[in-house]
């Protein structure tokens, strides 16, 4: 498959490593070239210079025939904006976004959006933790 | 139980809201006055402004008698800071530290302590959905 992944922090370079790995053809999209260091020697795929909402770096990215794609900056509003011209502009057939606000998800899953929050799941797995 | 949490961000909030909703005893430790603003008129727990791994202020907020303990901040190095004196000095049974970092992580884990790793969970669940 062909996959686009915006944004190169800690969760988005171990995804891209891992689904590179898997043999997918992988690129990722950072607006900081120091983000790519995290994808150490392992990654076999491609990287693109630039902002995740602008149109022509999404192109350049391949996002026109990506299969899938997923937004995963450090910006809920930057990632739900990534994700809306991947699906409406691109026709991205799955498309994935990360959300840090659990009310922001509410919204953007009755949208019938698919996201991962971090906040919920995170919330989830002290608590079960912290009850033993 | 009795639980105290340190860090009231997004996660740290959330948890010990639903604690506390379950009828636990919670005190949450935060350095920011405004952080406690997060835990809304559904918490009835405890606030204690203060650094987590100030000892005076984690005694203030119950840690002699605590049944658990959480470190939630935002600072890696922090929470296990916090985490060990919870543990060494405090003999507090159960103490959870989450880490952004996952070769923090492996270490902390070989030490035998629980740990929670969003960064990692976090990729293992992008990766799951993009395969589809």
């Amino acid at each position: 498959m062909k996959l686009v992944i915006v944004g190169c922090g800690r969760v988005g370079a171990m995804a891209a490593v891992a689904l590179s790995k898997d043999g997918h053809q992988v690129t990722v999209i950072d607006i900081n070239r120091r983000a790519f260091d995290r994808l150490g020697p392992d990654f076999n795929g491609e990287m693109v210079l630039g902002n995740g909402i602008d149109e022509d770096v999404l192109r350049q990215a391949g996002i026109e025939t990506a299969d899938g794609f997923a937004c995963l900056t450090n910006g809920d509003n930057r990632n739900i904006m990534a994700a809306q011209i991947a699906r409406e502009i691109f026709k991205v057939p799955r498309v994935i976004t990360r959300i840090y606000d659990p009310m922001r998800q509410d919204v953007y899953t009755e949208l019938g959006l698919d996201t991962v929050c971090p906040t919920l799941s995170g919330a989830r797995q002290i608590h079960t933790m912290l009850k033993g």
